[in-house]
């Protein structure tokens, strides 16, 4: 390039950076590392044998459909799938509220692109997913972060987000806390956020996976004019795919549609064919119940060994569904200091810091335990165990 | 909901419109409407056989892998393919500069996000690609078209694009109007850019569909530093597993990949691997050859309808390659008001207008002649020259 240089960024461009937790992912995929840091499904619990024969019956049954332009909202097969779900859930949803997105990631950002202008505020949680806080920056919105307990945001702390464009929330087995909300929880912040007109963006990647009972329902089934709410394939069924949905209020469904068109036409028909084929007799009424099984045997396996190996000072709650630990570390230990030292000894994680809008807590950080073997976790918190041992 | 709505648009949302083609694509997916308006390959030439031996392929030798999350950038052998076949038409393009897009809109969407402020200025042939403007319209910009002959952008035209933050250009049997810029040309309009400092975005969805001889090389070719590139699996394999590229200046390249890990995380890992497992040996070396004599045909159909049917008044280049005929229509005839008319005789079409950034000619029409049979080309034609005589 010469030093004339044509191209000019747009301002937004100044507000997108590196994934701090893809840097981290690319340092901890050398062999050896034992990495708690991914946020990536166990491979073991995606159903190989159900798609090998979905694609089969796809491209033999409606080839030309499945490898041809769609429409943009998405098959309406899986639209009416997902409504009947959601129903099932205790939602009020019809179909045409139901948009099919490109992952989640792609629901949160044409929730951005529709409802955020440069300086409009966006509250979060604190901490909050790393994703979102990526997909609505390039908007340009000033964050907020909302207090929150074990429990979730403190009713009491909402009005701190009044005038927001929204609230953005995961209720269940947060990533990256692990945090679920409880039933009482739940009725006071949305009646909270109805008070005050602020309108709610709940992301539920993760309500499928839980241990011992299902999480309450969505805060959507409590203000559906206020709530749009975001789903994805991806935990349940498999990330490669990249599926999941939007559902919003009917006013809002035209311009998310438009966004939608503009961002890439559409999702691949031919998987959301093959997962509507994957999924339509019941598939998942079995199968996630197995991914439910694996990975509570898995955060037992984590449980015990940040018992019996993490030094005092170090605070955690056992998460009751999900992917995650989220672990306080004595004050002053600085999380990031300590990853290349972990990494040392062959463990990664990532430092929480990464997750909080405004405040970050340094002596944070998040482990996933769905990744690798319970094995592999009694061995990854005992090394990390050492190195904070070292480090103090 | 409720009179009071919790919910505000960004000022982006009111650029936001729904898209008039895929509106007329409803009204003319009605039962014996013979369509020549949508821009959707003929699923004749879908590779059904060789998408069922690379899915079963991709499922047995790496199914975890394609399932998994992946990275931003894109499977690294689909993007060494992409620089290895652009090198081969004369680019100067590594691998790194690669980025594997969610279709090519992606690539247009990516684009605007990192390059478009509000207020600033986009450059675009008139007439250009619809949803290229619909790509770039919630980025805010102030479109400016530039003058073009049947041979593309004229050189002394491109003054007034000066300071725009690019010129959006198809030169290969552009959509809508099926032109092909010459060598000359080229050379002109990229010398002009470069004396202006004014960057290009060069989208090339139809090269391949040549019918008598390759287009000359891409304009990335005379300028890497200076232009984007974008390129698409969707009209040389099947538009449903939403696969394109963009190929950047490597100085733009780590703002795009911030761009597109924001906008969706990846372009499913699945259809990477898929495509590169067709792709991989030559496939489309026999391939495109069967598209490119199955598209001259039907354009053959359509040049002899239009000769033989059209009235008086009306003018048209035949395309050398591509997808579309343009059509210019008497002076005076409004080409939206005509259409209701020619559906009520059983054929569609897309009227110019929407084409347009600026100066929309309302004589014009874009009739596609890939999608239908060249026996329904022939009595499309006849029934929309049997319109434009009794409206005359």
């Amino acid at each position: 390039m010469t030093s004339r240089t044509p191209w000019q960024l747009a301002q937004r461009a100044h507000r997108m950076n590196p994934s701090i937790i893809r840097e981290i992912l690319k340092v901890t995929e050398q062999p050896g590392i034992i990495s708690l840091a991914g946020g990536l499904p166990s491979p073991d619990s995606f159903p190989i044998d159900a798609m090998r024969e979905a694609t089969a019956r796809v491209l033999r049954d409606s080839p030309r459909e499945a490898l041809q332009y769609a429409s943009s909202e998405g098959l309406p097969a899986l639209r009416e799938w997902v409504a009947a779900m959601l129903r099932g859930h205790g939602q009020q949803v019809d179909a045409a509220q139901v948009l099919i997105t490109t992952g989640s990631q792609q629901g949160l950002d044409l929730v951005g692109k529709v409802l955020v202008d440069p300086g409009s505020r966006v509250a979060v949680e604190s901490p909050t997913y790393l994703g979102a806080l990526q997909a609505f920056a390039p908007y340009e919105p000033v964050f907020t972060a909302v207090d929150c307990d074990d429990d979730g945001p403190l009713p009491d702390a909402l009005h701190a987000a009044e005038g927001a464009r929204f609230l953005y929330l995961l209720p269940n087995f947060q990533n990256p806390s692990g945090r679920c909300m409880s039933e009482a929880r739940r009725a006071a912040v949305v009646a909270r956020a109805q008070a005050l007109n602020l309108p709610l963006v709940e992301d539920n990647p993760y309500g499928d996976l839980w241990f011992d009972a299902p999480p309450p329902p969505p805060l959507a089934a409590r203000w559906p004019d206020g709530t749009v709410y975001l789903g994805s394939f991806s935990k349940v069924l498999a990330p490669g795919l990249r599926l999941g949905y939007v559902v919003a209020p009917a006013p809002l469904v035209p311009k998310l549609l438009q966004a939608k068109q503009a961002a890439d036409l559409h999702t691949p028909g031919f998987n959301q064919r093959v997962v509507h084929e994957v999924i339509r007799d019941g598939f998942l009424d079995t199968h996630v119940p197995t991914i439910r099984a694996r990975y509570k045997a898995q955060r037992d396996a984590m449980r015990a060994a940040l018992e019996a190996h993490m030094p005092a000072g170090c605070h955690w709650t056992v998460p009751t569904g999900g992917m995650f630990f989220w672990v306080e570390l004595p004050a002053g230990v600085d999380a990031i200091a300590l990853l290349p030292k972990a990494v040392a000894k062959g463990v990664a994680f990532v430092p929480g810091s990464a997750f909080f809008a405004e405040h970050a807590r340094a002596n944070t950080m998040r482990l996933s335990f769905v990744t690798v073997s319970s094995e592999q976790i009694e061995r990854g918190i005992r090394a990390l165990a050492e190195t904070l041992k070292e480090a103090a």
